[in-house]
């Protein structure tokens, strides 16, 4: 099943990746170079709002770099923790948050929940991005993705901000690097075991043994039938 | 033609589902599972904010979970009156926010208003709560589904805000708990007399005293093809 | 043509039936009753308002229902021009604004653009009146529709707001009566001379003189295949 | 190839057009009269803004019109550089919003990418303007297109706010007239670069040498089985 089955989804979240390899659908060996590629995909999108921004962040700013205070700038690019958010309270706030973002993904991604458009799919998973970050960004801004995180803090690291940027908030930043893959097992251990693992037993899909097998061919003819458009 | 019609819609609302059982789409006896399974999964989700925000609770409330006051944080989990609602009022709230809901969403689900792409039933369903929401929010935050709220209200009774979420506000809880039924049942007439009735009498749908069982079979053969890819 | 192409759109404004009316789109005849319908409508619209808001409205009102000052509420029932606003400059903002209301809409009806899925063509037109609203709501809450501003305003009349509901803004209420149908009218005549006057000349429609016959003929068979689904 | 290929989308921006036209993928004999067109559209369009706001106008500016100062309304109609803006972060801002706005169109053009419903096409364009207009705003506004900066500007220039409107700023007007083209120029060669480069050596577009023109035969059946719709 693991070589035939080609989710058509970006792979815009390590996080959603790897909840793809844990079901078999994506190989574990790309992991690490999506990985790096996205940490330097996101350094680069920081370095260019730098750019972009440069002279507001030297006005606010005082051409000073700091990472707190009211003239902190460091928040721009990555995620630091609200004053009244403790240890515990940070990796729970990504391990749930980045849990509902691999369930809705899988539903969104999930044939069998009825046909959904797919020019659709990726309007819909932005949508889902937006409601988490506005109903669970007021702890730490919801950083949801490693990559997005880690790239742009090495990047203020090297740009001026200093060391600061991994030891504020308790050495803060290894929790939105870590805990989004903890939430990501999580929600994909929920969704296989509350709703996929029902699909499995509805009578139309039980007709033969391979019928997992089969999915997997359906979907590969789709794949070519698009490349060949 | 209870038994043939099948509605393909999620059913995330016990008053909806409660609608399609007065037309005869949705059989009567799934009530009340459904009921419990939206009340357990409201009050699961209750928990999981609380467990999610609890440093912020913590901090904005000092240690006391309030229902009424500046430091009251139960309006967070489920729905209270503000302070100009009288219990009139709030009955009347929203039993006319759930009949508009009721009726929008029949009409979403009526195939015979034209030609809806499958994946966009659910977008428009959302974009039409959004817009009840910020149209009808201002009295008692428009709660719109009694196991939404009756299930926090529960979480909160149990976690330390006690029975005071039962009595605020005149005994308010069962407004939203009683009303949306009520504004169910008369949005579904509503649409049934003003908008139904009329379908039936248009001239291709004549053809035969048997025409509303051929509608459901034709339903039917859908969530066939539909399983089957 | 006019008894060959049924327009598939809403009518939920009178100025857009008139629109297809000069359009030969639809039958004048039928204006009258729709006009009532918008009008009636609008009133009882208006009217579960005021039941809704009623406890709400008589704390913010201290009771008296009043039509200027600073606990005035009929504005939020129907259209009364900011202090700044002239005559003239009413008069002009709802010419504007229905005219694009209306070339917008006919661009989006129309079929030689390109091909739009059905289920899109609702959900567009409520973001282009989104649009129109945002930008051009702060003169005088851009009405645009004569029956949803006369309809409440007759409401408020009735319900106790009085006379002064008719008088305000030096007899303001039939700038949105009359105006929008001016607009219309524009809109119509600009669509149709500087888009849908090139369509008509492009080669594949030239075939045959009888071509707009046929493209109406044509459209009625999609209503009736649909009608047949 | 370039004879072939009609690129469907809307020339609603020259610089998309002169991305388009660098691709071979529309005439750039064309060009001019584009620009010429979107220049008077948008004169045409600041004159109706200043006719509806009129009142507005004269009560807020005093009567006077104003490029700089508290009661400022030039910035109405065309772009003015925010106060802790330099000459080269202008120039980069808009070099920058530009390319992310062609490497946006670009991909959403792309049909290897992935099946997109045509209706779908202008509508997520119009949310990729609105994501770069909220997130790249604050320095400048963000023109992004040169003719929608340069007829309003020439509007006001006439209508009575004199030779400031391209003195401020220090000559401030060249940078929205210019910089969008040279952004253009960047983003079309990095997505050719980055992204259609790649799509050309998948397996299944290698078939034949003459593929691409095959692809561009394609397109052309797309465009005649809908205009003979």
């Amino acid at each position: 099943m693991a070589s035939g089955y080609i989710s058509q989804s970006a792979h815009l979240n390590i996080v959603w990746s790897m909840g793809l390899c844990i079901l078999g659908r994506h190989p574990w060996e790309k992991l690490p170079l999506y990985a790096l590629s996205h940490i330097l995909g996101a350094f680069l999108g920081a370095a260019t709002v730098y750019l972009q921004y440069y002279d507001a962040i030297q006005v606010f700013s005082g051409g000073e770099l700091l990472v707190a205070g009211p003239s902190a700038t460091a928040e721009i690019f990555c995620s630091y923790p609200a004053d009244h958010l403790s240890f515990w309270g940070g990796l729970v706030d990504q391990v749930v948050a980045t849990a509902v973002l691999l369930i809705g993904c899988l539903a969104l991604e999930d044939r069998r929940q009825g046909p959904l458009p797919d020019g659709l799919t990726p309007v819909l998973m932005g949508a889902l991005v937006l409601t988490i970050e506005l109903s669970m960004g007021s702890n730490c801004g919801c950083p949801l993705n490693p990559a997005r995180d880690l790239g742009p803090r090495l990047f203020t690291f090297i740009a001026g901000w200093g060391e600061e940027v991994f030891k504020a908030g308790g050495d803060w930043w290894w929790i939105p690097t870590v805990a989004p893959f903890v939430g990501a097992l999580i929600g994909t251990v929920i969704y296989e075991l509350l709703i996929e693992a029902h699909h499995r037993n509805t009578p139309q899909e039980e007709q033969s043994p391979g019928q997992e097998l089969e999915t997997a061919d359906k979907e590969e003819v789709v794949v070519d039938s698009r490349n060949n458009r």
